[in-house]
């Protein structure tokens, strides 16, 4: 069995100019990591309609899941929903039940539902509703498309009522052994371990501390006692046990 | 005059899978926004060979620069080389130039310049080396695609050596208007503002503190009086000045 696959697709301006380094991309991945979804690409794009448009439609065709972030707030730059509901020939508007959760929010919060604000409720036909418990504009799933903000804590939250919904797979088991000695003492071994258990992924990140250099190799599979095998094979070989 | 265009590929597993936190797309996007070289799109992809020279083919034809980072060590998963030959047809094998700085690194070590380190000096015909002044094994250039290393400390070192040879355009200038009301409140004025300033750049990045939303208008321009004269039409509409 193999698990799910995933892309991960970030609109934003403010991360390509280098004014704000990613945090929804390194949580996501994290999150699909335990649920057993393998992340295999992620895409970022600028404001750019012709630039969203193509990306999600070659990420949709070629993943299970594709999360986007950012883009759908109320200003002029946020144009993702109009940009989804193009890539997959939806028409949209503003829709009824969206309308309703913000009238309800601006009610009580005594705000204005403002032209603006209504832009948020434009939502494509077809599209189900992402709860947003943080600021209320909601994200939607359209086909295997989940669309989210890119505020932090509301993209988190988004993120958390939609794992649930979605198939997942074996968690990806992790353990790290860290080796005192650069890249080129190790890689012989390591290429050989990898030969003899090619059912999982064996990567070697290399480091540099006070001037010496070091490697943190981190064996990856969905089944715990072959991953425990593998490092107790490469600690063998390396000498450390 | 249009500024050159950029496009930067990460290559890892480690990314992905959710274990590291990306740091060397925000230096570079921070790097290239100062000397006028617009970063238009970044991918992600792992350590897999198809993958990569999909990746590497597209943006290579669709920006003026490429700059990648990460698969360029001596162990197993380190592909990059091989598969940025493959994406022009160019041949690849162990390079005097290269092997020669191997070679003089590891003799003042006095570590062996075995097999798997060799892999460091493989090197596409009709490659330009880039210096590694931090761990020697150098980057490489060929055509529009400048190959760097994963490790921040060389990365950066790299894009230091790299960025002073590639065309710059206008230093893209940028200032920040932060305003304590939700975007729906400001989203009819700074609509019209980026119609009246359309050769400007004018994005809007909410956030929410302590329980309150407000945004960060991002004025972003290579002309600094048209960005000054926007920042203040702004806050001029928004009743702050």
């Amino acid at each position: 069995m193999t698990n799910p696959t995933a892309a991960m697709l970030v609109i934003g301006d403010e991360i390509l100019s280098g004014r704000t380094r990613d945090a929804n991309m390194f949580h996501l991945a994290g999150e699909l990591s335990k649920r057993g979804i393998d992340l295999n690409e992620v895409r970022i794009v600028s404001d750019d309609r012709d630039a969203i448009i193509a990306a999600v439609t070659a990420l949709s065709q070629a993943y299970d899941n594709v999360f986007t972030s950012g883009g759908i707030g109320p200003t002029h730059d946020d144009i993702t929903a109009d940009c989804i509901a193009a890539a997959f020939g939806a028409s949209i508007d503003v829709r009824d039940d969206a309308r309703a959760i913000l009238a309800e929010h601006y009610a009580q919060t005594g705000a204005e539902l403002n032209e603006a604000r209504l832009r948020m409720a434009r939502i494509p036909d077809g599209a189900t509703l992402i709860d947003n418990p943080v600021s209320k504009a909601p994200g939607f799933t359209l086909n295997n498309v989940h669309v989210m903000a890119g505020v932090p804590s509301v993209f988190q939250a988004m993120v958390a009522t939609v794992l649930p919904l979605i198939t997942g797979g074996q968690p990806l088991l992790s353990q790290t052994l860290r080796v005192d000695r650069g890249e080129g003492e190790i890689a012989a071994p390591l290429s050989a371990l990898a030969e003899d258990y090619a059912d999982l992924s064996i990567g070697c990140y290399p480091f540099q501390k006070n001037g010496a250099f070091g490697a943190n190799i981190v064996v990856r599979g969905t089944d715990g006692a072959r991953v425990e095998s593998a490092v107790a094979a490469l600690a063998h070989k390396l000498g450390l046990a």
